[in-house]
């Protein structure tokens, strides 16, 4: 009797355990092993706001399956277990598990999906703080322990965030409802700079409605830790130095690609450090695959970037897992998909803004409308306006992309999917208002709000073209 | 100076609106009159239940645009006015005021938009009683008016409703809130025919859970006045007799299409006797158009069709304001998109279910999967179940058609757009899993509760084609 084919997934979260479940799926023979270097396999990571908030009552919550779950998948889990080297050659993996024991572990195929790490951003003294001082990053579930442990012994009233994009706005609300007085920091001149700030400005508002201190173009310069044990942040606005001095400190900028496994090995890096892959996720490795946060992003509009998403590992995961078994399967491509909820708001984009169709070099002359239709018809009770931005090309009258944010009983996630669904099939901004789309006065209108807003780009960008048609006839 | 250019639209409705609001956006030197038979011209016939419900608290809000709204656009809007005959030889189109007075207006074009009408079933006694005895149809504003007079003079405390489609269920929830206990008749197996009755039966449990008494499979045969007043609907089901007597009884079995005018002039009628015409909206008559509930449907799946939806009589009408003026616009078809909410419910559908695949005659073999994923996360507070029902064909794999019932704070109405615009772009139920859809554990998962709906169809129809792709590798 043969041997079973082996295929191991390096990593616990979204992409290892995608690719480790879709070669279950299709493939019941093929042994599968997973390395993590936890003992949190397949934790929502989303989720970590949710439970420092308290709405998430227990950590345990926050495991998309359990290890009941994934071991009746028939796959082995390997936690507390860091895998220390891969031997392309060989075809082997070095791990190590908690007690320092060593093992080589043979592979048919394996599947890198060792994530992404928080950015350390140069700060002085940040580099002498920690957790023990209430200084933290929050990326990972052991992050979110010594959070947790942070808030219950440090009982802080007061905080400072650095970073106010997703994770840090999400941090805002979840320190707030916790009854902590918050300021956010963020160098940019808005918060969410992935939404143009015009839509991040309401955003901002409804933090500062929520009583978040907001401090925009404001580079934090140091942390220092006061006799007291409290934690001043200095920074500078304006050519002003302003500084806070607060119980607790969180630093959430950004993450980037943990690549240094699959560099060691050979393996070739691109965009942002990240690990270079095909369509079909494999690597310049032999039999060696790779997804999620640690490689680059084939993106439908931009080609190849680094855009780092949950989603996006799910699906290149399940891709690497059906290949590693011999497959063909392709990763389509990304829009950037991205929806996030702040207190009442729900902001949300895909595909591109002005800035970054200019940027992807493909000839296209971006040009952007707002508009703010109702979600659902206005003598219904519950109405509220849904501020929409839609980006086309001038030239071809191609959807580029759409930003949306709305109050969270305006479905704005769902339709910010109408848009990348569109989008992803590349249509024109003209042509959605072809689209299908249900009606009821409870939910919606004739027209969309989706579509309102596309009419009102064509309206403003190119509605000489359907004129001229008439002329010309 | 030539004359301007005349378009005339017949009807105030959805078709006949869009058509003069899209001319005279395009054109402004086109004269536009709209001919509307009554004085509710743009009204929401939509919102009609929740007027009746007391949620809207005056009629005029159901306006789409006020008069003076639609003035402001430059259309001329005649209202009380009736038109009576088409001559299209000549291009002329009588009408005939509220005063009894004859006017012949010329026209370059014409649109017909002239709706439907209620469908009075053959039940004995329903022609000799009517709005005076409690017998209420409800399709127009006149209607309208005629109810709200009788719940206010009767006062009733029961009613029994006649039909359980869309404008059924939501008067079921409209007279509930209103204090009337109901009992709702249906005489298909289940409420909601146009879902399969796994789904229709959700809807069901709903209606019984706010008190409504839910009669299937029955059939009304008599509606008869007492000499109270109250009134006897007498039904048969399983060849049993039943009856409740009531203060009030609606009358909602379904609409048929109004072409009387345009049949007169020599309108080519098709499908359950709508008008006939082109992608373009043209009738075969010369430089007439007609548009909305009177027209058969360009269905993208089924071909030729009658189905009378607002949001396609919109589409429809601007297409053919559009090609009025000598445009050449098509209309795209429509994938029979709908939505309701039933008190606390919503249930949605677009594309087709196993039984219309098949009565398409495309080769299509149908088959179709339920899932109930939670509309997100469990672990964040307030995540419900939908119940998702996908078509799709064994052979092709393609998708066709998406049933949704859910909570209705499960965005339910929003994620059948996604549907419906994949379906409208032709593609498979595997390729779904494809799209960038967006996450936040408070609104979605990973994979959206669609994608989990069609992963479940492709695994129990369709999986063993990529476990083939993996043996011949």
């Amino acid at each position: 009797m043969p041997t079973a084919r082996q295929l191991i997934a390096i990593g616990g979260s979204d992409a290892g355990i995608s690719a480790a479940l879709r070669a279950r799926e299709l493939d019941p023979a093929t042994e599968v092993t997973v390395v993590v270097a936890d003992n949190y396999p397949n934790f929502s990571i989303c989720g970590i706001p949710y439970y420092v908030s308290g709405e998430v009552t227990h950590w345990s919550n926050l495991a998309h399956r359990t290890a009941a779950d994934l071991a009746a998948t028939g796959m082995r889990v390997l936690t507390d277990t860091t895998a220390t080297r891969i031997d392309p050659s060989a075809h082997t993996l070095t791990v190590r598990d908690a007690s320092g024991t060593e093992q080589v572990l043979s592979y048919d195929a394996l599947v890198v999906g060792t994530g992404a790490t928080s950015v350390r951003p140069p700060i002085t003294g940040l580099d002498r703080l920690g957790a023990a001082e209430g200084v933290h990053l929050l990326h990972s579930m052991g992050d979110t322990f010594t959070v947790m442990d942070s808030l219950r012994d440090r009982d802080p009233k007061t905080a400072v965030i650095i970073g106010a994009g997703y994770i840090g706005l999400e941090m805002a609300e979840g320190l707030t409802m916790r009854g902590i007085q918050v300021t956010q920091i963020e160098a940019l001149p808005e918060v969410l700079p992935t939404v143009d700030s015009e839509l991040g400005a309401l955003v901002h508002a409804e933090l500062e409605r929520n009583k978040v201190e907001v401090l925009t173009d404001t580079l934090v310069t140091a942390v220092t830790r006061e006799p007291s044990g409290a934690l001043t942040v200095t920074a500078a606005r304006d050519g002003e130095t302003l500084s806070r001095t607060v119980d607790f400190v969180l630093v959430v900028v950004g993450v980037k690609p943990d690549v240094a496994l699959a560099a060691n090995a050979g393996a070739e890096l691109g965009v942002k450090g990240s690990i270079v892959v095909d369509e079909q996720m494999r690597t310049n490795l032999p039999d060696v695959f790779a997804a999620g946060d640690c490689v680059h992003t084939h993106h439908r509009l931009l080609g190849t970037t680094w855009l780092p998403l949950g989603t996006t590992a799910h699906k290149q995961g399940r891709v690497a897992g059906e290949n590693a078994l011999g497959g063909s399967a392709r990763f389509a491509g990304s829009l950037g998909t991205q929806v996030v909820k702040i207190f009442d708001l729900v902001a949300a984009r895909t595909g591109l803004k002005d800035g970054e169709a200019v940027a992807a070099d493909r000839g296209w002359v971006p040009v952007s409308s707002t508009a703010t239709p109702d979600d659902h018809k206005a003598y219904y009770p519950g109405a509220t306006p849904i501020t929409i931005r839609i980006t086309g090309d001038q030239q071809s009258g191609v959807l580029l992309g759409a930003q949306l944010v709305g109050h969270r009983s305006a479905e704005v996630s769902k339709r910010v999917d109408t848009y990348a669904t569109a989008l992803f099939h590349g249509t024109t901004v003209d042509a959605f208002s072809e689209l299908d789309l249900s009606y009821t006065p409870p939910l919606g209108s004739p027209w969309d709000a989706t579509q309102v807003a596309t009419q009102t780009w064509v309206r403003e960008h190119h509605l000489d073209r359907h004129r001229t048609a008439l002329r010309q006839h």
